[in-house]
């Protein structure tokens, strides 16, 4: 049996009521019901309410029901029962109706308890990796050869020169925090509401993943009064901030462990007295034997089970997370590097406990600050609201768009699919997580971690531009990683750390208004930034879905093939529409005639 | 792009060697593969382990690697990455490649650190109802109208009267302790190794669920010296013995509660300064804001925040759970009714806690015990290895078998599914649990709580018979609910509950036949106990699996519907086989022909 229904736990069919949650489910006005329930696990065992026929509207029978909460967990998770012609059959998160009960995974899930950052859903962050965005200060920069890094002299380059493997983390651009503050007119034209800096603590590296003072600013992209010139600017200009906090592991050279001697020899690399020993993972009393990120020797891992440690990242008055949200920076929240891996020990052992402490953290600073975890991987268990507010959305997001759109994966291994298995992709990660935590999800195309999307789809921009209209009008949170806007490519690190080029003669003109209408549209359209998801359309090399809240709604439509037409299903959408706008073409579109789809062309249409 | 593949969390293809656990991939000769990879998170972040080929055999090209285990967690979660012309292709616990990789939920786990009950799997189970089995001693039976129960008199009837639902918990026909123990000739004679009892402890209801004394026999059943006996008897014949243990809620007459003061009121209903309040759930200091279990208030449910409750369930060196272990007991485990629901307040908080410090208390008394759940639900959550050993598989057994066989659920509401349902609710179960639990589970075709599997088919013993022969060769551990094996009916409690008829008369010699060729069958083969499953075929009516361990092969096949053939895909087998023994017609079977399969029927094939 298959049929048309709706439901999502958003306030428009969830309604928060003095009763509880009321649900409503919506079912085709030709369906003959006999009964509904909605199935939750209160008390870990199976309660169905009875729902209740309340109205038909908009072609629409639209059943309600009062939501049994669970009382022991955060989470309730629900689904409905209907009985159609005397079978049974249920709705989950999924929608398609299924004639047996399915694996909790797959219901509806509520957090009542949840407190999301809900600035978060009208931003357009920016992400910059600062060495490579703009030189503000050349008096900072890096001298060649002026010190060693991993045993070879670092390497000054001139601007317009491309990074280079061999020389990676020691080759340095000269670009600094004055550079983005220098900069930050471009970015708001651009329409851009918040920036994610990747490090700028001090630390020998140009990428400053490898920390020697979570206190300071890396000398080299300035100072701290320099970064609060820098935070003042950009309140002055009602932005946002965030950081990145590194705080499973440190440089080798961090005085804690001070590996080569430079800081008198007490780290904890030197003895097992050493004031600082605890703070890293030695399997004995050999200074060699102890545990580096993903085994890397250069990157001494963190241990939580020291006290102290704890105290100096999160605990103590003027901890790192906390000494940074406070005046005169007010950072408004903090992107955890690979904080899946943390925790005591070598292996995440009490990752939970340490991650929801710093989620109290960084909310005792700010009642609004964002918590931001890095995850490759599916992150479901770090986003039921208990954790973090959000994660970078590779998983559900970016991972799916280089499968679609570029067959390959992050490692440029091939594999192909189609516009069911993107739904699929898209749908099996949003599913899991809360509302709340699915309009925060931190959406981004690429990163100073992955190849450029259109490096990823060799330089097609037409593909590029679908991607791009996918990060604006997805549910989710939207970031651009610099130079996206320009046409900037770039393959693996540290190609993708290439300097942004400011003579605009190398700029795509049309892909950066592509950009600009998109973030202008976004920034206007409530149903965007906090709209519910319906899937639409999802076949071979087109798919289309909506954006829906109250009686707005936003459509969007993808064809990664040849031209064609898609004739929309209006019957899924919980208004009656006859015709929308549509944002690039600015025309009218009567909905009765199907959609012309031009080759490799995205549309959103509106009301 | 599909193929066939295997592997399973058996010692067989997951060897324990001195370097860690050598996962082995079988996949077709044909099949030109360019690289394998072993995925797993050790410390939450992904690591793809290198394989090689290591050998062909049997048409088969076997790869191997070793897993890099999970530090941090109990269960280490890995699929494996191929890489085929080009193309990346993802194998997960359902086996069917994919280009994606999957959602955690559906990788293959190991936990190597599980310390399974390994008696279990050698065990045929039988359930028995004690007031309904056979009357050992009429001496002891309930008189009629000897007490009131919930307000009216209760009811002796005669062994043959049916149950009658307006009577259901007050009526009474003798059966007891003395009876089983008259009748374990019968069960051996059977094939049955092991007894579960529904509750026997002190109790006004025929059910028992709501005790009234965890430290008495009900004296109805017999006494602590008739228990002894049996006990004791059981040994004798190595039987083995399986106790209810229900401590989620009394009764409300038990003397800790004392709802009617027949205790001399010092019970928590009376008063809120009660030595005894704190082991009840009480919303106000109000007599009658007590918290019943599923909001029935004759069944007021236990508050594990109180610590001398906890004494008494299980801490104290004579707690309930650990009593009835002990000489001249030594009962071999423990079945916890609605397990799920148990713990702090009303809403079953930090139920995990809890389930884990029972399961810590019986292996305290027996490092073998048996902490078994009942979970009418999904319950891989407590069945990951640290909780319970088994749950009642109503989920990931009795309930698929329901679907496919009768085409109703629990509540008796229809619904209709085929053969490639009935395997995908089989193996969505199956796979969410490490392979000694899935071996453990506790299957069954019905029990005290639900119709009998015969009124489920609407007498149709033919149906009967291909569930029976799933319960013997499924994975898991199988056990038979009193009668089934005679032909017994019944309907919803109290109809499933009628009296063992004992007049040979009534039997249907030819299912207990069925029952005692498969029981013996089961007991004779290690495959069975122990063996690997692999799904082999699932279209429309029909169904066919295999048990593998070594050179050992058991297959099965069914077909609810009309008569047809099957051509066994003999290549998703380990070993080449060129024949079969059948076990019902004794045949030898030539496998390069389709199996014959008759309307109705099943097939169990062995080398």
């Amino acid at each position: 049996m298959d049929f048309i229904a709706f439901h999502a736990p958003h306030p428009d069919f969830l309604e928060k009521t003095d009763e509880g949650y009321l649900a409503s489910l919506y079912l085709p006005e030709e369906l003959k019901l006999e009964q509904a329930w909605l199935r939750s696990e209160p008390d870990n065992e199976e309660y169905l309410s009875p729902m209740q026929l309340v109205k038909n509207e908009e072609g629409w029978q639209i059943w309600q029901g009062i939501l049994r909460l669970n009382t022991a967990e955060d989470i309730t998770l629900y689904c409905f029962k209907l009985m159609i012609a005397g079978q049974q059959q249920w709705l989950d998160a999924r929608i398609k109706p299924s004639p047996y009960f399915s694996e909790r995974d797959f219901h509806f899930r509520l957090n009542p308890h949840i407190e999301p950052a809900r600035w978060l859903w009208s931003q357009v962050f920016y992400q910059i990796f600062p060495e490579r965005f703009y030189d503000g200060d050349p008096s900072n920069n890096v001298k060649d050869a002026d010190y060693l890094y991993e045993g070879k002299p670092v390497v000054a380059k001139s601007w317009n020169e491309l990074p280079d493997r061999r020389q990676g983390p020691r080759e340095f651009y000269g670009g600094d925090l004055e550079g983005i503050r220098q900069k930050l007119d471009y970015l708001q034209e651009l329409g851009v509401t918040g920036l994610y800096l990747n490090p700028i603590f001090t630390s020998p590296s140009s990428h400053k993943y490898d920390t020697v003072d979570y206190y300071d600013i890396d000398p080299h992209f300035g100072t701290k009064e320099t970064f609060a010139l820098l935070c003042h600017d950009l309140r002055t200009r009602h932005m946002r901030i965030l950081l990145d906090a590194v705080v499973n592991h440190t440089s080798e050279r961090h005085p804690w462990f001070d590996r080569y001697g430079e800081h008198g020899s007490s780290g904890a690399y030197h003895s097992t007295t050493s004031e600082t020993r605890d703070y890293y993972v030695f399997q004995s009393d050999d200074a060699e034997s102890y545990h580096g990120w993903y085994g890397v020797k250069t990157l001494p891992v963190l241990d939580y089970r020291s006290e102290k440690l704890r105290d100096i990242v999160y605990r103590k008055d003027d901890a790192i997370l906390r000494y940074w949200m406070r005046p005169p920076y007010s950072i408004d929240g903090w992107r955890f590097d690979v904080i899946h891996m943390l925790g005591e020990g070598s292996g995440a052992l009490n990752n939970a406990a340490y991650v929801k402490h710093f989620r109290q953290t960084l909310r005792e600073e700010n009642p609004e600050a964002f918590v931001l975890g890095e995850h490759f991987f599916e992150a479901s268990k770090w986003l039921q609201g208990d954790q973090e507010d959000a994660a970078m959305n590779y998983y559900g997001f970016t991972a799916p768009l280089w499968f679609f759109l570029a067959a390959k994966d992050v490692r440029m291994h091939g594999l192909s699919i189609d516009a069911k298995d993107f739904d699929h992709l898209l749908e099996r990660a949003r599913i899991k997580l809360p509302f709340e935590v699915q309009l925060s999800q931190f959406n981004l195309l690429g990163s100073h971690d992955t190849p450029r999307f259109l490096s990823f789809v060799e330089g097609d921009t037409a593909l590029m531009k679908i991607a791009v209209m996918l990060l604006f009008t997805y549910i989710g949170t939207p970031c651009v990683y610099y130079g996206d806007e320009i046409g900037l490519e770039g393959l693996h690190d540290p190609d993708c750390r290439r300097t942004f080029p400011w003579d605009e003669s190398q700029w795509d003109q049309d892909l950066r208004h592509h950009f600009k209408t998109l973030i202008q549209f976004r920034k206007s359209s409530k149903v965007l930034q906090e709209g519910a998801f319906i899937s639409l359309y999802a076949e071979n090399d087109v798919y289309a879905f909506a954006r829906t809240a109250g009686k707005k709604i936003v459509i969007g439509v993808i064809n990664r093939g040849e031209a064609t037409s898609l004739q929309l299903p209006l019957n899924k959408l919980p208004i009656k529409l006859t015709s929308l706008q549509s944002l690039f073409d600015q025309q009218e579109h009567p909905l009765d005639e199907a959609l012309e789809l031009k080759a490799k062309s995205s549309m959103v249409l509106f009301n």
